[in-house]
């Protein structure tokens, strides 16, 4: 038995709850802030067996990676023309920081 | 000493919040959603010695087992009267999952 | 590669915080509530490698050990002047409950 603590961004939270129930993995979800991604974010709890490892963290890495992500340009508002880019922007988005931790002990009631 | 990480259901958590404290055991409580429990749930993190882990689990079970509890039929709003169920049925509400995790090394400022 | 998991203060947070970034630590933010320490916390969790737990452990030490505080006397509102003190009163604040736990794997998508 391993528990999986994986912080990911919120706008891929949805997307990897539902690849966690379509594969049959049960998670937890904790309200989060900052910290190892800059956007805010959301941590997953998943009880996996040791088996079952491999296949979770593939679904962690299929829905959340770090990716570039196009960003329109934004019409500058008040004073900030001088920093106004007239173009899309590429941006990183998602990334997933994962800890596999051991479990001594499961129990269900 | 171990972190026990219990998932319990919202409407067990002040309960078990109290046999922790009249049991001189202390919890902190996160807030959490989804997966592993259907219904809100609360993740309770209480550290305690090796020797307590059994006492501990054994509150978890008094206090959050899944358990069937009648629910009083509800008068059907606007066109729902075909699902409508004109008795009591049995749900089941409660339940914990619960890890028990090995602490290396334990510190209090 | 350890998980540091610690319970502190929420007037504390911020400093932590900003400790840690400073030290090029990262860290997220649980929102958590009551248990091992009394007034409302928050819950750190920072991945270090095993080197760094000591240097971690003194950053929390450094900012949110229990200290005591003078508290100004509050004026009696209602009835309450039978348990008015009329001088400043030491409290104490801070303080932190820290568990390090070890991770068998890590990942970063
Ligand atoms: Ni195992
Ligand atoms: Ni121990
Ligand atoms: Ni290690």
């Amino acid at each position: 038995m391993k528990l999986i603590i994986a912080v990911i961004q919120d706008k891929d939270s949805n997307r990897l709850s539902n690849a966690l129930v379509e594969n049959n993995f049960q998670a937890t979800k904790l309200a989060s802030t900052g910290g190892f991604l800059k956007a805010g974010n959301t941590t997953f709890l998943i009880g996996v067996k040791d088996e079952e490892v491999e296949d979770v963290l593939g679904i962690i890495q299929g829905n959340c990676k770090a990716r570039e992500q196009l960003v329109a340009p934004v019409s500058p508002m008040g004073g900030n023309a001088d920093s106004y880019v007239p173009y899309p922007v590429e941006v990183q988005v998602g990334g997933a920081t994962v800890f596999i931790m051991p479990v001594e002990q499961f129990e269900k009631f």
